[in-house]
Formats: structure tokens, C-alpha cells, sequence
């Protein structure tokens, strides 16, 4: 649902094949399984006859709709806190390694499934059993822990709340230009203003998106698909055999990270520093480390996106670094530190901005002309937009008497019976809009009143079109609105009024209202789809906002008290886009001067590089144009090395293989294992940090030593025992 | 086939079942499997009706059995060398890391049919195939691999043969008592010498043992049913696809060798020393070595002896070690080297030696005492013996007309058609044992002509007595009487005359003659279940012994020079049971006064202790005695550490969970898989060897340090860099 910089190419692709193919949406994808796998079980056991696949309400039609009051449940907030934290705590190692963070909506999806049947079938068993499991509570869930864990995204640990760092700054070389350390109070505080904001914005969008412009929402669509498949029979049966797995993997992966831990006493111990293609190849990071995260994102990944991420590795680590590094002492001085922003590492944040930016700057276009275009052809045409639209859903019997399925009424119904009123929506956003033009300026003095104002007066109208954009295309540009921010609130504060930090606040805080407004289009979709009250998703929606902005903040703290290298590069929790985004903020205020010898010109060809190849993507069609990498999965790695590529190549190569031997059972249970590495190395953080802050050194370290050194070693070793 | 210290229990437990429970008789279950997986693909794919299963012949009956020359082919004995070289790698590579060796026949038998049908299916293609494959031709290759690769384990390269080099006698500390460096010239006319009388000495007792005492011979039996089923349409499509899995696990296995190899530049580098479960419990050597040859080779013993040798370890290196090491300085003198024979490693022989011992007395008296009393029988009821001894085979319909099936009728013919002339035995065992007698002390000073003479006397006695037991209860005592011929050629030369080195030659006489008995006698059974011509049998078994005199040594050799510190603890190759003879034969020159302090005391206790578990064992019956370990396994970790116990118990897990999660495939697959990975590992440890040799250093470390160490080899390395 929430994307940016960071997940955006598995909806790219998804977004340029109009959802007719939608083998890259994982959550589409997987409910197209379930039922399939579903239909595998019927014939199998041959329980009851086929079923009519044409109206999911008629399946549904007995069971009784509960009033919006009775879905949100204590049981489901409850479930819903305890997978936040797991849900912020995952997010936040992703945002602190890689920046590329899957969609977990199938793994909450199920857990959130999984933890609320057990309690009510135990409750059932002792006939405690107040009210059954329906999937409208699912709903609720579904949408709490996605707003809560969105908050771990868009509250910019990993990208501009950790860009006004002391540390990146220092690492970057422009602490001068203003740092704002973080600390618990500001950040919550910080996060409270900001994020509600969204919310109160998409109110008032819900009827317009949803019953008249009957947008598909692809991920929102999956997901209430996947909801709705859990709730009859053979799809709890599914479920549960998919929890099995998870849980499996789940135990495996947990264990694995434990493992891996104790041998971890010092830098370069252990299996993340494990040089598996030798160490020329470990110098410039390529190598497997072993991460279940990874090969767990690898499988959740399309393939294009894996094989984009290993091409950049090789293109930038295996040639061009090693290339301009020869030209040390002529394009950069040779004796500054390899991480230090005048050398070789400008190189490689400079040509990755670049090409992140000509990536954002052709899709900006892109989806912006198509949401005009969309929006133009609904004013002019207002009656007939259903037909115009609706092909992209089902398309209609005739299209001059468009026919109302029985799903499409009975949803209808429910959607529009307990409304949300226009006046408190724009009465919250005028209040809490208030209230932030207040607080912001106190908590960052370069952050001028006027500018916010002028963000929340044009906010509105932003969300709108990423809410459109993201409905049409599955496409959201969060981060795009965000960098937006930057480069003109810090050109509008400019160098000498602390231009770097008012742009990253203003990124925050346009990327927060923007990102929310789509993710909780996408979840009213899902609310729609599965008869869930609208005032019920809302209550959620605010409960698990709040929620994300108490726990994330605290997991981000655990984090940057444990582990005191977060943030620095070649460290285990680099945070790449810390060092991307304040970058961009010093390229808005300063403009381009400031950059290494040659290294203009190698970002000016590598962003048109970018726009070629989404041009070149789109000009050859579906059918080719899906095997055209991605350039902005190819520039994370320009920074990063493509050690996390190969890691996630891994991973494709286990879904490939799995594929070709079984596939309706690798279809149905992929998601699940790959969920389960997830969570479990995810999880595994938790204790490790706690570990680390108490001060508890790994016992060992696995050290790979060269032939010599290690015969060094071993002397210094014999001599000094 | 061949049994000894180093296979014992497999078949020492299907003894004690009296073949009612083949579970631990891997070949005898894998045929049983066969059969029952090919049952179930008849049912599945219902191309042919229900085959009575009743006579075996039957089914073969159609097919014309080749005269006993055409059963010898070029063609066979070029695959019998192919796989000789294959197998003489792998068992001297588990001859001197563990001295643990599996039943490697249906990996030769399996292999053996592959190589022969993919070559006859290609010529039959081309038209050019003058001979169809038959299970005759098959057993000749079988019978030659046997016979080859016994001499691998016979000729002593891991016991008596190395323990009268320099390198073990000086680690023994009695390199005084005279050694006898290996050396290719002496090697092979020293097998050549020795290991063609067993060959001799079993060809009068074929047809008593085979057609009068119809002795089962278990691993004969198996395999001729193994044999016998690759060439029925259903049983060569298993054959296929077990030769398939075989042979992913193989490579699979290879390039884990290989791969490993990178990371062990120097000493206590790679996944060897691996210490998975903490640096101290590595110091006791509990640890997982990820070594795919003893993971496989626990696939294929069964769990009580991985059991048993895990117990073993926790025994002597989780108790006993550690608390006598605390006794240094008062039980033996503190300042001596750790591996020297006057400190804790005197206890670890010893006591091991005891073990062993205690454990070979029991069943050589009880084995003894049942071939005598079996033999007593015979003799006194010559009429009856056939009703008296049948019952372990098939009951007969009437005690009274014992019944002769058609299969037997037709495979007796067939065994009595080409005999061998007796004269030409006795000839040719005499001629052979004149020449030994002549060659012998030359080689070996301290051997003198007589000590030769009398263990030629007496060595028919023993080949027929040890090929009868075997028949009986598959129990090979070859390592045993060599032991007494250590004890006995040993005390009678005396100290002064080099009565270690004398000992150690006179096993390996002894052990040759009667090891290659009961070996040979087994394939005479295989033959007569096949319809194989005992003369084209002892054609190949001669051709099979001339090829495992020329490589078994040569395979030695490569080792030796590659591997500088093979023989010596704590290296990749400690050859256990050299240093084991060695002190076995110091013993019974020496007596016992040479042992550290309550050494001896220690010994007498564990000798006792291997009778009474083996009393108790035995006492409890099947049901209950097959959970009592077995205090041979027991022993083998007391010398070596039990890491490579943890690896065979993590094949026996893989087997378990295997066996619960689909029962049949992994009956039919286990030893396939395991046959696999050893087979892999084993493999390249030729171009390891050659690699070492050549002098390619891997290129790099992978060590393991304590947290301060690698604070402090970090600090050293900074400094020095």
C-alpha cells in the first residue's frame, strides 16, 4: 500500500500492464491462489458442490453484517498492537539497511487471521464466546496494523528524520548547514502533528474514489480478496495451513538470526561479512551474507526488480566504482577517507540521487498526466464515467444499460450507511492544521509558519491526486510529493536560513499527509469489499495512527541506542537514504557546486539514463517491456553494493526453482515462507538490540582472513598466548 | 561385506534379530523397499497384472543365462575400475578421519548398473550392441568393487599398515620398538602377497556353505535382490531415479567440498573447525563440522549406533576428559604436550583399546560358540541339517519332505555347473603361502618364516570359521583375529625382536585371508541368487584383488603426500585406528606397566563394561536390547571426540523426520541421498589432495576467535596494516 522510494517497482509493473497481468502483484496474485488452491481442496475432498465464483456476497449472504460499533473489538486492537510492533520493528530494519521494504499486507493479513481465530476458538471451546470472528473485524485489524506500521515509512527513520542527524551530517560534511539529533519527544511530538493530518484529507475523497469513480485499488482489492477468502471454509483451512508455514519459517529464520549473532564479536565477524565469491569480490561487496530478510524479500520481490538490483550492483560496484577509482588524486584528492563525502563516495550517492530523480521525475509525469487525463475525461463525460471507468474493473454487459451486480448494490449499501460527516473532516484538518503551523515552528526554527501553511493549503489537492494516482495505478509517489518539498521549501529558506533542515522538516511533513492519503483510500477499498463499515475503518484508521506514532519512534529509539554505528556506511544499519535525502536537501539549497570533478556530468547522464529506460520500457509494450530493468531499483545498490541484490537474487532463484517443481503449492505457500524469514530475522532484532544495549558482547567472532594475513595472524597469535 | 572395528553394529544388531527385524540392514531393506515402491508404481501406472512374487526365477525365467565367459566383459571390468578408484578414495578417506565405514555396496550397485545401462542404451542406439546387459554381468562388476575396495580397508592403510610408520610410532612415543615407513614399492607386493590366499582358502567351502548349509549370508542376499531387481522393467525405472538423486546429491555434496575448501587456508580454519556450539564446547570438540560424508554416513548406520556414538562422547568428552584433566600433575605430569602418549591422550587410547577389546572377546566367544554349536549340529544330524537350519530362511511346508522350490532347484544347477577344481584351489593356496613365506620376512625383518607358517596353518581354520559366522549373523570378526595375531605373533617375537613391528605385520596377514574369506563367500551367495558362474565370480574376485593391491595403495600414497600431517590428532586425517594398533601392540609386547596412573584401573573398568552392556543387550531380548548401545560404537569418540558423532546423528534426524513426513520415498531415496553425499565429499578429496600436493594454498581463513582475542588480533592487525 504505502510507496516511495522504496517499494515502488513491484506497482510499476503492475501499474503498465493495466492489472491484466498480474503476476507482480503479490497480493492479487496470491488470492487468484488461494482460490485456485481452494478449488484444488474441493475437488479433492469433493465437500460440498462447485460454487457460483460469480458473487462473493452470496457466499457471504447468511452471515450477518455487525453494526460498525460491534467490529471494532478490544480483541482486535489488542491483536493489532502486538502486530504494530512487529510490523514497526521489521519496517525499521528494512529502512535501516536497504530502504526496500515489501509488502507485509499478506503476513498481517494472516497473523492478524491467525492470532484472533485461535482466541475465539478457544473462547468458543470454553463458551466464553461472545461474538464470532467476521471478516469485517479482519478488516479493522487489517487496516490498524497498515496505518500503524505506514508510520514506520513515512516517519522518515530510515530517509529525512534520520537526514537531520548529527551523524549524517557529519558523515555527509555539512553538519554547519544545521543537525537536529534525534530524540524521543520531538519525533513523537513530531509525528502526532503530522500524520493525522492525511486522514481527515481522504474523508471527504472516500464516496468520490470508491462509488462514483469505482477506482480498482489493486493492492487494497488483493488484500479484502484475501480477507474474504480466509472467511469461508476452505479458505480458513488454506490459512491455516499457510500460518503453519509461516510459523515454520517463521522459528527458522529466528533461529538463524540467534545463530548468526554469536559469532558476531567485532566489525567484519560473522556471516554478514561472509566473503562467499572470495574477498576481491568481498571488497566491493560481492557476496552472499546470508540474510533470511533478504532471500525473504527476495521471493515477495518480482523477478525484474531482483535482477534490476544485480545489474545496478554490477553495473555501478563491478565496473564504474572500480574504474573512477583508478582516477584517485586527478578527479578526487586520494587522501581523504573512503566514506568521506569528497571522494569516491559523492560519486556514489550523487550518480544514485541522479538517477532515483530522473526515475521520480519521468513517473511524476507520467501518472500526473494520466490522472489528469482520467479526471478530464470524468468532468466532460460525467455520465457516462461509469462506462468509461468500469472497463477496467468488469467490463459492463452493454454499455448503454451498465448493470449493477448484486455485489456491487449489497456493497454499495454498506458502505454508504454510516457516514463520516464533510463538516468534521473539515473541521479536524482546519484544527489540526491549526495546531501544527503552531508546534512546527517551535520545534524547528527554520521551518517558517508560511511555509507550512502553504504546504497544507496545496496538501489537499496532492493527496487527492496520489490518492487518484494510486487507485488507478497501484502507484503512489509519497516520497516524489516528499522530495518535492525538499528542493523547493529549502530553496524558498535557501543556505543561509537553515534551508537543509526546513527542507527535510517540510519533506516530512508533505510526505506524511500524501502517504496517508492513499494508503487509507486503498484500505476504504478494502473496507468496501468486505462490507465493512466506513466510521469503523475511520476509528481504526485513528487508533492504529496513534499507535504508529508511539511505537515506531520507540523502536526507531532501540535501534539508535544499540547499535551506535546506525547510520554509517559499510555498518550493519547503514540507513542508505538518511544520506540520500540530506544530500538532495544540500543540492536544493547549494545548487550543483559542491560536487566532485566529472561527477556533474555523470549525473546528468545518469538520470537522462533513467528516463531512457522508462521510455524504452514503455515504448516496447507489455510484452518486452517487462524484462527492461528498473532504474530506480537499479540505483539503490549504486550506494549500498549488491551484496542485498544477491541475497534477493537467492531468493528469486528458490521461488524460481519452486515454481518450475510445484507451482500451484509454491503460488499458494511462497508468501507465507517468505513472510515467515521475514518476521522471524525481523524479530530477532528485537532481542539482539536489547542485547546490544545491555552491553552483552557476541562470544565469538568468524573472521575470513587472507591466505597471508591469516599466517600473520597466527604467528602474532602463538607468540603473544 | 567386510566388517571389523570399523562396521560392526549395523550388522551386529541383525544378528542379534535373527533377521527377523532388517530394519539396520540397509541393503536388505532398501530390496525389500524397492519391491514395495515398485508395487506401488505397477498399481499406479496398471501396465502390466499382478506378478506372482513368489518365484523370482520365474520372472527371469524367459531370459537366457550367458555362459560363464560371457559373463565376463570388458565392458564390466572397465566400470569396475572406474568405480574401485571411486570407492578405494572413499574408504580411505573415512580410514583415516573416523575409521567409521559404511556398506557402500549399493551405492557400487546402483552406480555400477547405471554406468553399464547408459553404455549398453547407447551402443543399442547405434546398433552396434553385441550383448544385453544381464544381472550376471552385473554381479561380476558388484563382486570386482567388493573385492577391490575391501583391500582399501583390508590392507591396513588406517590401522596396523600406517601404525608401523614413523610419524604414529614417534607420536606413540616408542618409535624405538622399530617402524616401517609406508612406501609404494612394499605396500603393493606386500597385498599382493597376502591377499590372494583368502581367495584360495574359500573356494572348497563355497558349495558346504552356499548348497548344503544354504547359510543366509543377509548383505549377499540383499544385494542379489537388489541386483535381481534392477533388471525387472519396474525395478530399472526405480534404478533411474534413485541413480538421479544420487547424483544431484552428489554434486551437491562435491561442490560443498569445494566450496569449504576456499575458507581452510592454514590451521583450525574453514567449516571443520567450526564450533557451533561455542568456542568451549569446541575445545572438547562438541561441534557440527558440516561434513557431508559423515552426515550421509549417519543416514545409512542405524540410530543406535549414531546414538551410541554420541553417548560414547558424552561420556569420555563430556565427563570423563575434562574431570581427568583436572587430575594433571598428579595422575600424569603436567608439562607434557597434550597429544603426547604420557598425558591425557594415554587415557584416551587405552581406555578406547579396552572398550574395543571387552567388546571383541563377548562376540567372539558368542559367536564362536554358536558357529560351533551350529557346525556340532550339522555334523550329528547330517540328515536333518536342512529342516534343522532352513528355518532362519523359509520354513519348509513339512518338517518331514523339506520342499525345494523351483527357484532353488534352478539357481543349485546353475552353481554347480561351472565348478572350480579343488585341486587347483589347494594348488594354488599352497604355491601362494610358499612364496609369502619366502618374501614375507625379507620384508619384514621381525617377521620371521615360522611365525608365517604357523598363521597359514591356522588361517584356513579361521577363514572357514569366520565366513560360517558370517553366513550365519553377517558379523565379520576379520579385525579380531587380526587382534590376535597382534597379541600372539607379538608376545611370541618379544619386545627385544621387534615384536610390535612383527605383530602388526602378522594382523595384517591374518586379516587378510580371513577378512577376504567371509567377503568372498558373501558374493558367492549374491552369485547364486543371480545365477552368476562361480567360475566367472572367482575370475572377477582375482581381477578385483589385483586392482585393489595397484590402487588402494597408490589412493594412500596421493594422501600421504598431500596431507603433511595425516596421522597426527587434531588434523584433518588422524588415522584413530593406527595409533589404536599401535598401542595394542605395545600392549601385548609390553603388558600393561607403561600405562599412566590408574590407567590401568580405568581399563580393566571398561573392559568390563563392554561385556556388561553387551550381557545386558543381549539378556533383554530384541524388543528391549536394540536400545542398549553398543560399547564398540561407544569407543570410537573416546579417541576422537564426538563432532563427527553430532554429524551422523544430524543424518539420523534428517532420516527420522523423513521417514515421518513419507515413509516410503525415503525408504527408497535414504541411501541414494546418503550414497550421494559421501560419494561427493569423497570425490574431492582427489582434487584436494592434488591441490595440495601441487602446493595451492586456499586463499582464505575462516577462523573462529574469542571475543578478546579478536579485539586483540584487531588491534594487532591495525597497527601492522
Amino acid at each position: 500500500m504505502r510507496k516511495g522510494d522504496l517499494t515502488p517497482d513491484r506497482d510499476r509493473v503492475t501499474e503498465e500492464h493495466e492489472l491484466q497481468e498480474t503476476r507482480f502483484n503479490p497480493e492479487a496474485e496470491r488470492s487468484k491462489n488461494v482460490r485456485q488452491y481452494q478449488r484444488e481442496d474441493e475437488e479433492d475432498e469433493e465437500e460440498e458442490e462447485e460454487e457460483g465464483e460469480e458473487s462473493v456476497e452470496g457466499i457471504f449472504e447468511s452471515r450477518e453484517v455487525p453494526s460498525w460499533e460491534k467490529q471494532l473489538t478490544v480483541r482486535a486492537f489488542v491483536v493489532s498492537l502486538a502486530l504494530s510492533i512487529l510490523f514497526s520493528f521489521i519496517v525499521m530494519k528494512l529502512n535501516l539497511t536497504t530502504g526496500i521494504i515489501p509488502s507485509l499486507n499478506v503476513s498481517a493479513g494472516l497473523l492478524g487471521f491467525f492470532f484472533v481465530k485461535t482466541w475465539t476458538q478457544m473462547l468458543h471451546k470454553s463458551g466464553l464466546l461472545k461474538q464470532p470472528f467476521t471478516r469485517q473485524e479482519n478488516t479493522v485489524i487489517q487496516t490498524c496494523v497498515v496505518a500503524s506500521s505506514g508510520i514506520a515509512f513515512s516517519g522518515g527513520f530510515g530517509t529525512y528524520l534520520f537526514a537531520m542527524s548529527e551523524r549524517i551530517a557529519n558523515h555527509s560534511g555539512d553538519a554547519a548547514r544545521g543537525v537536529k539529533d534525534p530524540s524521543l519527544g520531538w519525533i513523537i511530538a513530531f509525528l502526532f502533528v503530522v500524520s493525522f493530518l492525511g486522514l481527515f484529507s481522504v474523508v471527504p475523497l472516500r464516496k468520490i474514489m470508491i462509488i462514483d469513480f469505482k477506482l480498482t485499488y489493486p493492492s487494497g482489492t488483493a488484500t479484502a480478496h484475501l480477507i474474504n477468502s480466509f472467511h469461508t471454509p476452505q479458505g480458513a483451512k488454506l490459512a491455516k495451513k499457510q500460518v503453519r508455514v509461516l510459523g515454520k519459517f517463521f522459528s527458522l529464520s529466528f533461529f538463524w538470526g540467534c545463530f548468526q549473532w554469536f559469532f558476531t564479536a567485532g566489525e567484519n565477524c560473522g556471516f554478514h561479512s561472509f566473503p562467499t565469491f572470495g574477498l576481491r569480490a568481498y571488497q566491493y561487496k560481492f557476496y552472499f551474507d546470508f540474510s533470511a530478510t533478504y532471500v525473504g524479500v527476495g521471493m515477495i520481490c518480482p523477478y525484474i526488480i531482483n535482477i534490476s538490483l544485480l545489474l545496478g550492483g554490477i553495473l555501478s560496484w563491478g565496473l564504474m566504482w572500480p574504474l573512477i577509482e583508478t582516477r584517485k588524486g586527478d578527479w578526487f584528492p586520494s587522501n581523504v577517507d573512503s566514506s568521506s563525502m569528497n571522494g569516491l563516495q559523492a560519486y556514489k550517492v550523487f550518480i544514485a540521487v541522479a538517477m532515483i530523480l530522473g526515475d521520480g521525475v519521468y513517473n511524476f509525469c507520467k501518472v500526473l498526466s494520466r490522472t489528469l487525463s482520467g479526471l478530464f475525461k470524468q468532468i466532460r463525460g460525467e455520465a457516462s464515467w461509469r462506462t468509461t471507468l468500469s472497463r477496467e474493473q468488469e467490463p459492463p454487459a452493454s454499455p448503454l444499460t451498465p448493470k449493477i451486480s448484486y455485489d456491487d448494490q449489497r456493497r454499495t449499501r454498506f458502505f454508504l450507511k454510516d457516514q463520516i460527516p464533510s463538516w468534521f473532516a473539515g473541521g479536524g484538518y482546519v484544527l489540526i492544521a491549526a495546531v501544527s503551523i503552531g508546534i512546527l515552528p517551535q520545534m524547528f526554527d527554520q521551518l517558517r509558519w508560511y511555509y507550512i501553511l502553504v504546504i497544507y493549503v496545496f496538501a489537499p489537492i496532492l493527496a487527492f491526486c496520489n490518492a487518484y494516482g494510486a487507485g488507478l495505478t497501484d502507484w503512489s509517489l509519497a516520497s516524489t510529493y516528499g522530495k518535492l518539498a525538499i528542493f523547493t521549501i529549502g530553496a524558498w529558506a535557501g543556505s543561509d536560513h537553515g534551508g537543509v533542515l526546513a527542507g527535510l522538516a517540510a519533506c516530512g511533513v508533505m510526505m506524511n499527509i500524501v502517504s496517508t492519503a492513499s494508503d487509507l483510500t486503498q484500505d476504504f477499498k478494502t473496507g468496501y469489499l468486505t462490507l465493512s463499515s466506513p466510521r469503523a475503518m475511520f476509528v481504526s484508521q485513528v487508533i492504529g495512527t496513534a499507535i504508529g506514532c508511539l511505537v515506531s519512534p520507540c523502536v526507531f529509539w532501540l535501534f539508535y541506542k544499540a547499535f551506535d554505528d546506525l547510520g554509517l556506511p559499510n555498518s550493519k544499519y547503514p540507513a542508505p537514504f538518511a544520506t540520500v535525502y540530506r544530500s538532495m536537501a544540500k543540492l536544493g539549497v547549494e545548487g550543483v557546486s559542491s560536487l566532485p570533478r566529472d561527477c556533474l556530468v555523470l549525473c546528468y547522464a545518469f538520470f537522462g539514463f533513467a528516463i531512457l529506460i522508462n521510455v524504452v520500457k514503455d515504448g516496447m509494450g507489455n510484452r518486452w517491456g517487462r524484462f527492461v530493468p528498473l532504474p530506480m531499483a537499479m540505483a539503490i545498490p549504486f550506494f549500498l553494493g549488491p551484496y542485498f541484490a544477491i541475497d534477493m537474487c537467492v531468493g528469486s532463484l528458490i521461488l524460481f526453482v519452486w515454481e518450475r517443481l510445484d507451482a500451484p503449492k509454491a503460488e499458494a505457500f511462497a508468501t507465507a515462507v517468505a513472510s515467515g524469514l521475514i518476521c522471524g530475522d525481523g524479530i530477532w532484532t528485537l532481542p539482539s538490540s536489547v542485547l546490544a544495549i545491555a552491553g552483552v558482547q557476541p562470544p565469538m567472532c568468524m573472521k575470513f582472513l587472507s591466505s597471508e594475513t591469516n599466517h600473520r595472524v597466527d604467528k602474532f597469535l602463538q607468540g603473544s598466548s
